[in-house]
C-alpha cells in the first residue's frame, strides 16, 4: 500500500516506521526532521526493540508525493487549518484518509473538506516522543482502535487493522468509532486537563480525596455527554471507577498535555475540550466542571 | 474602652492604632512585632495620612493583659484553633468579642467557645499589609460593617460603630450580618480563588470572555447559596453584574489571596471556601464550580 504520513511528529514517525518496516511503501512529509531523515534515515528506540530504517522516502511538500492509497494524519489538531494544503495533493480517486489525531472534530473536518466516504478514524493509545532529528522514542503502549466515520461497509477498516497488525501494532476495528473516541476522552479530559493545569502527575491527584473526587465528577460529565451522542451502547457509569483504578496502577505518570505545557508547547484544548463541550452541551449535557477546566487551562496558558 | 487586639497582623495593627489614636486604651498581643513596637512604638503609613504612636501597650501573652471590654480578633482563620488560649484570659463578665476575620464560621466557633451573647461580627474591606516590624501600610479602603451574631438588642453594635467612626473608620451597623458576610464572599470566592490559582490579576480574568463568564457563574453559585441561609433580604442576581463592573474599575489588582500565594503564605481556604460550601450545600445549594475551585486551590498549594 502506498501511504503518506502527514504530521510526522512522534506518532506519525513511529507508526510510519513500523509500516515501512513491514513492507508498505511509506512517504513521510517532513519539516524539522527532513534533513536528518534524508541523510541518515529514521531511528526508532522502542520498548519493543530498537530498529533503524537507513533509507526513507522523505519529502518537503505533498505535491512531490502525489496520490496515495492512504493518508495517515498525525497532525496536532491546532494545525487542522492546513488540511487542504497538506492533504489535498495526496488524494486520488480511492484514497482513504485515516486520522489518528486527538480529541473530537477531526473526522468531521476531513469529511467536510474531502468527502465523508474517504474518512476513517483511529484512536491511538501511544506514549512516544521525538528525540534528535531523525529519531523517535516509543515509551509504552501503541494500540489503535479503527472505525469508519460514515456508514461505509466494505471491510476496509478490517483490512487496515490487518495491515497494522502485520506491522506489529495491536490494532482492532470497532463499529462504534464515536464511543471509542469518547471513551478516550473520559481519561484525557480529567487527567490531561488537571495535570496540565496544576503541573501535578496523576498519582498526586489520585492521592487526595477531594481531587480524586473531582477527577471522577469530570469523568461522569464526559460519560453523560458521550451517551447523548448516539453511541450504539452507552458507556456505563462504572467505567469511571475502572479508569481510576487503571490510573492508580500507572504510578508517577505525566500525561502528554502536562509535558506539552512544561515544555511550552501549544495545547490541544480545542479538540480535547471545546469540541467535546460543544457536542455535549449541544445535546443537552451538563458539563460545568469540564467547561471550567477548559477555561482555566486556556487562561493559564495565555500570555499576559 | 479597654480593648485587646488578638491577631496583630496588618488588619489588627491598623485598626488598633486608629483606636488608640482616638483615645481608646488599646493593648496589642504581639509576636513578630513585639520587640520593635515595645522599643519604637507603631508607625502607620496610610493613604489617609501617616502617623506614629511612640508608646504602645505591647504584650506577649493574653494573661499580661487580663480582662478587657472588647477583644478585636484579627487572626488568620487557620489559627482559630488558638482561640481558647489567646482569648480566654481576656474575658471578664461583660467582655465583647468582635471578629473582623475573613470568611464564614468564625462567629460560630467563638460562640461555641465563649457564648453567643459575647460575639459580634465585622466585615472589613481593608487593603493593607505589614512592613518592617513595628510598621503597617494602609493602601486603600478600610470600611467595616458590624452586626450581632445572635439576637442581642441593646444597641452595643451601634456604640461600637460610633467608636470606630470616631477613630476615623468608615463604619456602619447592619441587622443582617449573615448577608454582609455572604456579599463579601460573592467577590472573594471567584477573585481570590481564581487569581490565587492562576496567579493572574483581576483585569486578566475580566478581559477574556470565558474567564469573565466563569467569574459570574461562581458569583451566581455563591448568591444562590447565600439566599438559602435565612438572610433577611435575598441578594439579587444583578449583584453579580454590579460586582463585575465594580472590579472592572479596579484595573490591575491582585487580591490578597494571590499575594499570599505569591509570598508562600498559607491560604484561608477553610473560611473562604470550605465553610461556605458546607453551609451552602447543607441547605441544598448547587456549587460545583466553587467546590472545584476550592479543590484546585488546595491541590495547587499542597507540597508534593
Amino acid at each position: 500500500m502506498r501511504i503518506a504520513i502527514v504530521g510526522a511528529g512522534a506518532l506519525g514517525l513511529y507508526y510510519g516506521a513500523l509500516l515501512q518496516k513491514s513492507g508498505q511503501e511509506v512517504h513521510f512529509l517532513l519539516r524539522r526532521d527532513y534533513g536528518a531523515v534524508k541523510e541518515k534515515g529514521l531511528k526508532v528506540f522502542s520498548v519493543n526493540g530498537d530498529f533503524h530504517l537507513p533509507v526513507v522516502n522523505a519529502w518537503r511538500t505533498p505535491e512531490e508525493i502525489g496520490a496515495v492509497d492512504l493518508v495517515l494524519v498525525g497532525l496536532k489538531t491546532f494545525a487542522n487549518g492546513s488540511f487542504t494544503d497538506l492533504i489535498g495533493p495526496l488524494l486520488g480517486e480511492g484514497t482513504q484518509i485515516l486520522t489518528l489525531q486527538n480529541g473530537l472534530g477531526n473526522e468531521e473536518e476531513l469529511a467536510r473538506l474531502f468527502g465523508a466516504q474517504r474518512v476513517i478514524g483511529g484512536v491511538a493509545f501511544l506514549c512516544s516522543n521525538r528525540g534528535e532529528p531523525g529519531e523517535v522514542h516509543h515509551l509504552a503502549a501503541g494500540r489503535i482502535i479503527l472505525g469508519e466515520y460514515a456508514e461505509v461497509n466494505h471491510g476496509r477498516v478490517e483490512e487496515l487493522a490487518a495491515m497494522f497488525s502485520a506491522a506489529g501494532v495491536d490494532c482492532r476495528a470497532t463499529d462504534d468509532l464515536k464511543r471509542a473516541r469518547w471513551e478516550k476522552l473520559v481519561w484525557n479530559i480529567p487527567f490531561n486537563g488537571l495535570c496540565a493545569l496544576l503541573q501535578h502527575s496523576v498519582d498526586r491527584l489520585l492521592a487526595v480525596t477531594a481531587t480524586r473526587g473531582l477527577v471522577k465528577e469530570l469523568m461522569l460529565e464526559v460519560i453523560g455527554a458521550a451517551n447523548l451522542q448516539g453511541v450504539r451502547k452507552p458507556i456505563p457509569v462504572s467505567y469511571a471507577d475502572a479508569m481510576l483504578e487503571f490510573t492508580d496502577n500507572m504510578g508517577v505518570y505525566k500525561p502528554s498535555m502536562q509535558i506539552d505545557r512544561e515544555e511550552g508547547r501549544e495545547l490541544e484544548t480545542g479538540a480535547i475540550f471545546r469540541t467535546p463541550l460543544r457536542f455535549g452541551t449541544g445535546e443537552g449535557a451538563s458539563m460545568p466542571r469540564v467547561e471550567m477546566l477548559a477555561t482555566l487551562l486556556e487562561q493559564a496558558t495565555t500570555p499576559p
